[in-house]
């Protein structure tokens, strides 16, 4: 066997056990060393390959369309630095349980720690930011070679699929020449399939749940992010079962599809709610049962923890069940799915009518607000009313996540929430968006603020490679604006240098750069207006200019007429 | 004493540490956790503090700084994937051996893999690719806490610039409430100094060196990448008594200032003269001198690598010299100036002479390939001839750095010229060229591609901070230029879609976005007209449009044409 037949086998082999593992997208960084695996993904039917430079970017469209789509999606590199621009997104995959399968070519040992250029230390090179982490041996023409190396695929997806799922790493070694055969094909792979059972509840951990739910007085339900493919009809009924009002974090995509099951009981807007003093005071649960991780809303976390619940359940299927503030009391590990099977039948209990009377109370005025309003968070509540049945919003961290929690309401509409909640940076945003839309295959809206767009404009270099249908909202208040509301703002000396961080920068250039269709608007009003124009090119962009300080006072007015109407209501 | 006066004590010592260790500059990225760090720095007055939002950009940056200076540079970013961002560039000052000394905000232990925002496993994040790490206690009132804090940051310093130089991670963790006393001193560190030793070379090796030497009938030294401050002078004066012939890399500095002592043993153009069969058959070296790591030249590997010297010795002071193909058979560790002393008094030999010669020829060749010429190598050409005296040069990696190779001969003008080397990554280029101007401070040129402009776009961002004088040439030909270089580009098909990665997108938008100066070039005329127009922004793009297969025809018309007069004039 030649040289580039015993390559051709081998990255043939690397291939077809990550398709016959359940990857179908790879995200390609151009780079001379990965030309063998690149070459084999671009022939193949079976594995779309989408092209981005930047790779760190590019890891990050990959970990999009990971976790829009549930799958395991793979991104290839060439060696040195290369690799190590995927730490960031490595890192946030791991945090937000996402299967994102990081290919690294590398340079063979004896290139390895001898000053070679674009030559590193990579095998391990993501530490404990990946689950597994398998350095593969030079191609050579071994069997026992090529069965390892497969099923060390198979292994490595599987593993990064598994509760909790997480990023895994491949690092693959290539000696010069580094080209392949065109049109061959894997003569077989001996390794069939991963089959996996389910994590089903025991029979007593089903009595005692029944239990302690039916012992409650003032239960409640916390629904953080769920993922993808959540049987949201399930578990309505078992909401309805119980009688307890859901508290639905935007990424729980509760919010939407909401039908009469949910009806009353889904609470979407308990963050405003819960800065009022004497509701948080009166409305302590004695028993919480959270799906999912910990809401994004801050005033849930300061209740739950002056009135910390003597219940509090947590249903993750990893042992690593996510519980920031201390406040689990049991967790049950199981696939949380599974558990909704269990039914009570209890009716609406009068703690749910309060909760659900509150909510309709703060729907009225953050309707309000966002009708009257002229500051970033009525221009989000604009955008959120203005979205199509059908189309997927991903918001940036930061304010942008915190105003789709705001002002992002019940709605029947389908439309999907996703952020990136791992680890919460501002990195990366627009090119997860960009595989966010390129899995769901509709059109996708992004909230973002100008630092974490400055941060991640490469992402829209996907935009020349690939199709997409993308619309982003820039909400520009020229800097960190979500410093403003942190007691640092405070110290005024140094504040505006090292936290505003003003840098004068308009994104009209940058649409210009990209050939996006670009508007500026000023308020809500013009923000509607623009949204009601027909979309013209792949990436839109529409620049919000906005006030810090404005959008700060106008928050904190809406906080507090939710307030003062809640503080009337129990008066009454 | 209270919680604010603990923590203030706690990184004013930090601080105070990193300042009596020798670090004058840091490089910030905004962020919340990382507060009482970055008020501490933004009220000294011996330690300099920059801005830049991407903190992958930061980290390059700081790494240009620290490149340029030889100084350590400190980088300080928020917990969370801002940490992981610092990745690419750790690794590069990791290879590049450049002491960058890294700075993390963390989240204290009990919010740590618990599912808190954006904390992430922070400790040991950078694994091998750092010298050091230490994770930090959270800040305490007892006296050992801080005595232990301060001589560790002292010894972090004193690890990250001992040789080789590298990286360093110090994680430090920091509880709510963030703020700082302002105006605070901190009352004393007892630790004063690390005072370091100079690794001398023994009588033994001496004695080796100078009869080796001695006995060379063909000597040949070869000059890679030498540190700022290297002892030119001495170097010559060394150069001279032994009478051999300097391959001199861009990056070893002895390309400029050339004054009488190194006339015609400065070989600038053996990349050229290497690609002529003949010669490199007939003069191969017996002994070959290596300072600083392995050249750029790929012919001179090929070169070196066909003929292998009977004694290649390479003088590093780490025990890790670079030693990429195999070739070295003695290791001289001992600091490299500490040779320079020795003398042989051989006068310049005859294979000395027959070099000297053929760099004659190329160099008429290569000014008439620059004067005829309308390519990326004639405009880079044009770019190194217009540079004032006293300026600096920053290459990219990928073409520019080749071009430099070829096109930046001997100058008497005093041109510093700097590249990422330690891994050659297109990732932080920008960035990096902006911390060696901050260090330099004179005007700063960067030759760069556009590919890897696009991938640092975010370095401009600094310049919305920091004042800086920088001209940007963007060779654009419309994605990977060095691919065409490649043996894969026979391959045909997938070619273009994956290594010629055509954008089609044009930098006039991104210099109208960052507000500055900007001009469209298509002939090395008109770059040189453009170099002769006054720069009025402390940022200027030029941008110069050309065409990849142009490229690779000139580049082969100039080897040809050196390779043809070096056939005539060995057959005279």
């Amino acid at each position: 066997m030649d040289e580039r037949k015993v390559l051709t086998s081998y990255v043939l082999r690397i291939r077809e056990s990550l398709i016959r593992a359940g990857v179908r997208q790879v995200v390609v960084s151009p780079g001379s060393r990965s030309t063998p695996l690149a070459y084999a993904f671009a022939e193949s039917g079976s594995v779309r390959m989408h092209l981005q430079t930047d790779e760190r970017s590019a890891a990050f469209c990959g970990l999009g369309m990971a976790k829009a789509s549930g799958e395991p999606v793979a991104v290839l590199c060439t060696s040195g630095t290369a690799a190590s621009n995927y730490m960031p997104a490595v890192t946030e995959a791991k945090y937000a349980r996402v299967p994102l399968i990081v290919l690294t070519a590398d340079r063979p040992h004896e290139l390895r720690e001898v000053g070679a250029p674009q030559a590193i230390d990579q095998p391990g090179l993501y530490g404990r930011m990946v689950k597994y982490s398998a350095d593969f041996p030079i191609p050579e023409e071994r069997a026992e070679s090529l069965e390892y190396i497969g099923r060390h695929v198979q292994r490595a997806v599987s593993i990064a699929t598994d509760a909790p799922a997480g990023p895994v790493h491949l690092n693959i070694p290539f000696r010069e020449p580094l080209l392949i055969e065109f049109g061959a094909e894997d003569p077989g792979i001996s390794f069939r399939s991963v089959r996996r059972g389910t994590m089903i509840p025991d029979p007593e951990m089903v009595h005692w749940f029944t239990k302690t739910a039916a012992d409650a007085k003032r239960g409640l339900i916390i629904a953080g992010e769920l993922p993808p493919g959540f049987d949201k009809e399930g578990f309505w009924k078992f909401v309805r079962s119980l009688g307890w009002p859901v508290l639905a974090d935007p990424l729980s995509g509760l919010r939407s599809n909401i039908s009469g099951d949910a009806e009353g009981l889904c609470i979407d807007l308990y963050d405003a709610i819960l800065k009022n003093e004497r509701f948080k005071r009166e409305m302590a649960p004695d028993t919480v049962i959270r799906f999912g991780p910990q809401p994004v809303s801050k005033p849930l976390t300061q209740f739950l923890n002056g009135n910390r619940p003597d219940v509090y359940i947590v249903v993750d299927e990893s042992p690593s069940f996510r519980d920031p503030y201390h406040l689990a009391t049991d967790h049950l590990q199981c696939m949380p799915e599974m558990l909704l099977g269990i039914r009570a039948e209890n009716g609406p209990s009068g703690y749910a009518s309060l909760w659900s009377e509150a909510n309709r109370i703060a729907a009225e005025e953050t309707r309000r607000s966002v009708h009257e309003g002229t500051d970033e968070g009525a221009m989000a509540g604009v955008l959120f009313a203005e979205m199509p049945d059908g189309s997927d919003l991903f918001a940036s961290s930061s304010m942008p996540i915190r105003d789709v929690d705001t002002f992002f309401m019940n709605t029947e509409r389908d439309i999907g929430i996703f952020a990136n909640r791992g680890v919460n940076g501002i990195d990366g945003v627009v090119s997860t968006a960009f595989g966010v839309q390129a899995a769901r295959k509709r059109p996708a809206y992004l909230l973002i603020g100008d630092l974490a767009m400055l941060h991640d404009m490469n992402g829209l270099i996907a935009s020349r490679f690939d199709e997409t249908d993308l619309t982003i909202l820039v909400m520009n208040n020229d800097g960190g604006g979500i410093f403003s509301y942190l007691p640092q703002a405070g110290a005024g000396r140094y504040f505006e240098e090292l936290f505003g961080t003003p840098t004068g920068l308009k994104f009209r250039s940058l649409a210009d750069m990209y050939g996006c269709q670009y508007d500026a608007v000023e308020s809500a009003y013009g923000l509607r207006q623009a949204l009601l124009e027909p979309k013209q090119t792949n990436v839109r962009i529409i620049e919000a200019f906005s006030d810090r300080q404005v959008n700060l006072n106008e928050h904190r007015k809406l906080w507090q007429a939710v307030g003062e109407r809640l503080d009337a209501e129990w008066n009454r």
